[in-house]
């Protein structure tokens, strides 16, 4: 199995966040994606190549693009304004009565309209590793549609948080939903995601929640008690064609592999019954028990479990890098789960 | 002119605030109220009194219930989930796609789900604050029902930002809302709300928007430019019963008295039309020149012109205090206002 990665995703490097009512340290931080790369080699996992260059085409087929101009032109339109901070927060957003049909001209107004939470700063390369994160996905895209069996696209940062028109929880470009609608403009009639980061997938759901022809799963964290907070429930099935096509399995917080595995179970069995030409993995690796942000008691030999259960599905199956936090711990679990399914 | 003020209101005493992009210091802070009381004790502008006791029922004609509980019982579940941060910050919110009929069960999602900006901290003493800078208001809508020509509820925190079911811009409960309402209640037919503060005010124009017993009426600075952003646009004119009982003027960055006092004159005419039967003045004075987060020109001699102008209404009228950050200014500024008013 091939692993996409450019050196380029490193330049998004946050320095803070804003989380549980305090400024802390960023999380989501290039060694995230440094830890994975030593360990691939280290166990000579196989090759590891560049993304090649694409337009902004396939992103534009799932992100609004008023939103990825945004993305592109903000930190121009930031350092304009006089800003000299290094990192830029939104700090009031447009809920409930709010108006979401009038962007703002002011870039504090327009960061707002654009994001939903206050935990994902933007620098002044996040637009580059962002691009090249999606460039990464759709490289690994690619590579299944030319007849790969499998691939790992190392994509940092994250997406799945991603909506349509807004970014949070780390993620700008939902980077698994851009390779899904690759897959599906060159020759997938069905695409399965399967999205077992600890977190819910949001932006993946909203995303394709009344769409029939690509398939949403996600094992994670309760949204009653862990973020994104407001998406993530089991009675979210898909409206209109998408009806039952979408499929949340919330777990409560301690969850260890035994009720995890069962989550994954139930998820491999409708994914048979859908019978997708493709699988998308949203691979985060925070459901483990020593992740810094998550509550869930998966261990590091756990992760190979996880690999070989979605072998078994016998899909071509693209691995799309999201979460995942106990940086020491990251690259061996991250590798565990590849391993898992490779050896299978 | 009587002032309504307790001593209560100073508790609300937040250190910080998540503005522009960074962590700075709290800017609606105790020393607003002194800088106040200090000029009317200083003037012998006339009596302060203490509010009175209200039960929650007057709030609850404004407020939703599950919102009220969440503000008064905040700090107990903070600190019964083991946070020992002096002050919270909501760090999520429910935006678009997201979902608002699930109340999360966790503190950091309540946080979200009940507010629309980072930058109003709760700490352990904000509930008291809230409720008796609500108790003042009513106190000065009881004055008004009981026949007072005029008062002065000294409100802190703020109110005008504040929504049914959600807090922010410093407002936590809309006092304006509330006292018109209590105002509503006992005799007043109609009802004129006019929100002079640079910030429009955006809680008191989508409670009473479908409504037509009282009248909103906001000068504010444009919010394609300006805090809150997303709402007061001049189309914004009411919906249903409420048709054509809002009005904005909205102004550019750099307004001057000039400009200004033209919005002030429309209004003016808009209320002798509508013939309320009491007007309630949200009075902020952020329109100042000096105000440092603000963005318009008013001087201090023409805050005297508003209330002369606001006079000649002749019109029972309640003053509800607002913003107005410029410290030394602010008690300046405000009794400016109330001293032209009753000149007049």
């Amino acid at each position: 199995m091939k692993t996409i990665f450019s050196p380029d995703q490193m330049l998004h490097a946050p320095q803070f966040e804003v989380s549980d009512g305090k400024l802390e340290p960023a999380k989501e931080i290039p060694s995230r994606a440094q830890m994975v790369l030593d360990r691939l080699k280290a166990v000579q996992f196989g090759e590891i190549i560049e993304p090649r260059s694409f337009s902004l085409d396939p992103i534009l087929k799932i992100h609004a693009s008023d939103y990825i101009e945004f993305l592109s032109d903000f930190w121009r339109l930031w350092t304009e304004e006089g800003r000299t901070e290094q990192e830029a927060f939104p700090f009031v957003w447009p809920v409930r009565q709010l108006r979401t049909d009038i962007v703002p001209d002011q870039i504090d107004g327009k960061l707002g309209h654009y994001s939903f939470d206050a935990g994902t700063p933007m620098g002044p390369h996040t637009w580059t590793a962002v691009r090249r994160s999606a460039e990464t996905a759709l490289t690994g895209a690619a590579m299944m549609a030319e007849g790969a069996r499998s691939a790992f696209a190392l994509c940092r940062p994250p997406g799945h948080h991603a909506h349509k028109s807004f970014f949070g929880g780390y993620c700008f470009i939902n980077n698994a939903a851009v390779a899904a609608q690759y897959l599906r403009d060159h020759g997938a009639k069905r695409v399965s995601v399967f999205d077992v980061d600890y977190h819910h997938g949001n932006g993946t759901q909203a995303i394709f929640y009344d769409r029939a022809d690509v398939q949403f799963l996600s094992i994670h964290a309760d949204p009653k008690v862990e973020f994104p907070y407001y998406l993530g429930h089991a009675d979210e099935k898909g409206v209109g064609e998408g009806e039952e096509f979408n499929l949340n399995y919330p777990l409560p917080h301690g969850t260890p592999w035994e009720v995890w595995s069962r989550a994954l179970e139930e998820g491999c069995a409708s994914i048979e019954a859908y019978k997708p030409d493709v699988l998308v993995v949203s691979l985060g690796m925070d459901t483990f028990e020593k992740d810094p942000i998550s509550q869930f008691k998966l261990k590091s030999e756990e992760f190979n479990l996880i690999g070989e259960r979605l072998a078994k599905l016998g899909l071509p199956t693209l691995f799309i890098m999201e979460g995942g936090y106990a940086v020491e711990d990251l690259g061996v679990n991250c590798v565990n789960t590849l391993t898992g399914f490779r050896q299978r």
